[in-house]
């Protein structure tokens, strides 16, 4: 079977090149879907991506031609029919039916401005600013192409998108890692007293055409205009392929020197060592039971005593070890712990929809020592430019159990940004939930519940149609995606629900159970209806219906 | 304020003009969006409608022009902008994107094919056809412009939709009624031996400025061609206005004669009895505690036994009397029993979807007695021509229980035409249904359970998102909408779910608790997910995937 190869010049004289793009259901392209779309000047590949174009899509996607601004190109186009190149355009205006204000795009988590995201990546904090990276498919929607997705927000809840961090190359896609500021310059690559910032990511050699024959390896970008821009490392890679698909480095400062914890296979991980960010020895092998791909590192002060730091080294389902460092040594003092989301993952075989957070990271450098922490929620909203969104920020802390030392989150303070409407009430019967008036409700509501338990009562409501119950019995919480021990509740049990338009997150007992379930919910169902609690039994409830996190901000390259 | 009138004259050269019409929420129009539309013919006005006209319709309508096949027609138009007219186009030609295969159409429950639909009507058997008629604005996606849409059936499954039965005139929009075929041609009115068919309605006088000044009275169309077409009777009314805004007659033989049962006001209702169907007394005032509107009439026998007969008087919420007839009289045996959805109602105000089914019906003169009854089900998918679905029709016995005789339910046995793909297990671990190949997954499954039962301990099981608890301790169902006493189980527990994609209908307890749900689910979301359950107890699965309705008759009209 001949493939059909067709080639078109253009030339940059508008600032977008729109690419109409197939709807896409998975986690890959469906076989024969592809087309490959290579740029190129004067006979050299720049930029190679894999699309899957339509004359009927779903959306447009966006790609930035700025950087070739009135120079010619020529477009060859791999696989499909012949007139779906032309179907491309140059422009200056997007095609974009309403960005942002789109009818399935969350109110309150982050969502990407076009494409599938799914791993946050390079989390930092700089001066005032919160910055967010993640894996991003500019060009579909599902898996392929990956970007670094970048935005940058002040108080972790109104986002604005910058370009792309990372664009893939010839040594592959750009797969996943952390972001860290340099600030007393170890590294020697800062300029003019600006530290320099990196991004330790992972070039995903053989993932494409483009960098066929190229094994992972561990590379780094610097940016040396305080998180503006990034440039790929001359010296890459700075860690060589020490295992089949190595791959997500995620660094810190211990107090002595610099750590990068890195995955190898399984459920292997490594921590290498360096002084200077660019140099790096080899530490110990560790073992995170159930857990696979992007590790996270951070220390958190047991029960909140500066006495007492621990670190706790992470895997991405929500499973880790907490313990310490010794030297160059990471010396775990627990087991692995997993948490929900770990135990929904590992029942789950639904290719398109995320039982909880993945593949949570933490930013380096935040304020006063505050740990705070995102996740990617997989889940594929039937229309519209983009699929996935971000949990919520969570703060975490470590806390001292009957199981021992274990992470507890809540959603970070600055939710209340988007308090819009807020109702509240103490020690009322169930049914007074039916009469919260209507201008409290929304899509996007922040939920805190708080009941008096009684040994074998169950506690059941439901909140834009998700059944939520707890059974004192065996102390579970029930959700539709899994039954959770949260842990021994005294007299009364808090209950938070965050809900939004792809997404459900619960958090119980102090936090110390916490998930984000992905859920597109039906958009005219915004009740909140008691189901069943002992009668007698009060209920402190304090309801704020959350507003449009884009309402305030224009967002970047709309 | 000068209201805007436009005028323009077209001929019905095709057999369709088509309105282009926007989106609308909830059970009114909203006000200030409404345009009236008059047909008129040499001055006299044919039809009149209130619309809601756009630019960016959600759909198009469509009015049939067959009746005035090559007439000129002139259109008024008043309110709006004057261009909205002009949007107006005559057709031979609908401009449908894919009838009956949009993505949110339900696949095995019945949808009109365009416009709002509401209670069911005029239900009736008559020589191997279930005729469903259904309270329908076609122009429109709220209520309004009440006509009778028509359907009919072999199967209860397989629908074809037929030209509407009753159009709204100067009596008013058509509401509620019943229909009754009069096999011995006791009204006189049959025509060379065709038994003629009589559906009853309420002219919904001063509902519409057509019919200003006009009250609610009690009419009825006949057809004497087996139940195609229903001409109005020119004697109508044929019971006068008794109270404010009495309607909903439903007409059944006793045995001795022909029974009416109307609603009157609160939960008042009363039992009309006549010879032959066009004259009538009054006979008693009854009250169905909690009840308002759309009665019915039906005889069941109890546990089965020939000689044990009984009469419910059922009201739109689930409410009903179980009693006789003791000639012209009704004599209540029991005080009102209030089913899931009534309870589910009373607790209600969201105004877009319904807790559970409304203004159920059953059909008159099924064969061998049987008594199948389908319910409303507001549901508003976010886009496509129609608004609503039919619950799945149910089959009804009488059961002796603790509390006295029971109406009990069971999805009909036809549902089994739509079964495509079954998986089965018996005596398994909860586990097992993580294991269910995906394939025996779909948006539409009829999914049967049963789990034995540990005194204490909890049952729970998710379906396509939708969490469904079993508490032993309280005998109770524990689902989004409310918990339910399903009355004593034994050992085993049987629990059927049939999900769709805009309801989830479960019956629990050998049909003595039965619920259809409204609920739009993720179409990405197919799964089943055990959740909770004693570890050693077994349960018994039987998993069938639903086909779609509507891919084995093309349908009419389209």
């Amino acid at each position: 079977m001949a493939i059909i190869m067709t080639t078109r010049r253009i030339k940059a004289s508008g600032k977008y090149l729109l690419l109409p793009l197939a709807d896409q259901k998975g986690w890959f392209p469906a076989p024969g879907t592809i087309q490959y779309l290579g740029l190129y000047q004067n006979g050299r590949l720049l930029e190679e991506y894999e699309l899957s174009l339509s004359e009927k899509p779903r959306a447009w996607g966006v790609l930035y031609l700025e950087r070739y601004a009135g120079q010619e190109l020529e477009l060859r186009l791999e696989g499909g029919e012949e007139r779906l190149l032309e179907l491309l355009e140059v422009s200056d205006r997007t095609r974009d039916a309403a960005l942002y204000q789109e009818p399935e795009r969350p109110l309150a988590h982050f969502t990407p401005m076009r494409g599938f995201m799914n791993d946050p990546n390079g989390l930092f904090y700089h001066r005032g600013e919160y910055h967010y990276f993640a894996q991003l498919n500019p060009y579909g929607f599902s898996a392929g192409n990956t970007h670094w997705l970048h935005a940058v927000s002040r108080d972790l809840i109104h986002w604005r998108e910058l370009p792309y961090a990372l664009l893939p190359d010839e040594t592959g896609r750009m797969y996943s890692g952390g972001g860290v500021v340099d600030v007393d310059n170890t590294s020697g690559l800062g300029v003019g007293g600006e530290p320099p910032i990196f991004l330790f990511y992972t070039p995903a050699g053989s993932k494409t055409r483009w960098s066929r024959g190229r094994s992972f390896e561990i590379a780094v970008a610097v940016s040396t205009d305080g998180g503006r821009s990034f440039e790929k490392y001359p010296g890459n890679p700075i860690v060589p392929n020490l295992s089949f698909m190595n791959r997500d480095p995620k660094v810190v400062w211990t107090g002595e020197c610099w750590a990068m914890a890195i995955f190898l296979d399984n459920d292997r991980y490594m921590i290498l060592y360096s002084d200077d960010l660019l140099h790096w020895e080899q530490g110990d092998e560790l073992h995170i039971r159930g857990a696979a791909e992007c590790p996270d590192l951070f220390a958190l002060p047991l029960e909140g005593d500066p006495g007492q730091v621990k670190w706790v080294l992470w895997g991405s389902t929500d499973s880790y070890l907490v313990g310490r460092f010794h030297g160059r040594h990471f010396v775990p003092e627990t087991d692995a712990v997993q948490g929900p989301s770990h135990r929904a993952y590992s029942a789950y075989s639904d290719s398109l929809r995320s039982p909880g957070g993945y593949a949570a990271q933490t930013f380096t450098g935040a304020p006063e020592g505050r740990v705070v922490q995102m996740a990617w929620v997989r889940v594929c909203p039937k229309s519209g430019p983009f699929v996935s969104c971000a949990s919520l920020p969570v703060e975490l802390t470590l806390r001292t159990t009957e199981e021992g030392p274990r992470l507890f989150q809540q959603p970070i303070q600055e939710v209340g940004a988007l308090y819009e409407n807020t109702f509240e009430f103490k020690n009322r019967g169930l049914e007074e939930i039916e009469r919260i008036p209507s201008q409290y409700l929304g899509e996007a509501m922040d939920i805190r519940f708080r009941f008096t338990v009684k040994p074998g009562k169950l506690i059941a409501i439901s909140v834009r149609g998700m059944l939520i119950v707890y059974d004192p019995n065996t102390g579970r919480l029930l959700l539709p995606v899994g039954a959770y021990d949260i842990g021994p509740v005294g007299e009364e049990l808090d209950l938070r629900v965050v809900t939004d338009r792809c997404s459900v997150e619960v958090f119980a007992n102090e936090g110390r159970f916490g998930m984000a379930i992905a859920a597109i919910l039906d958009p005219n169902d915004i009740s909140l209806r008691p189901v069943y609690l002992e009668a007698g039994i009060g209920i402190d409830l304090e309801l704020h219906r959350l507003g449009n996190m884009w309402s305030e901000e224009a967002p970047a390259g709309s």
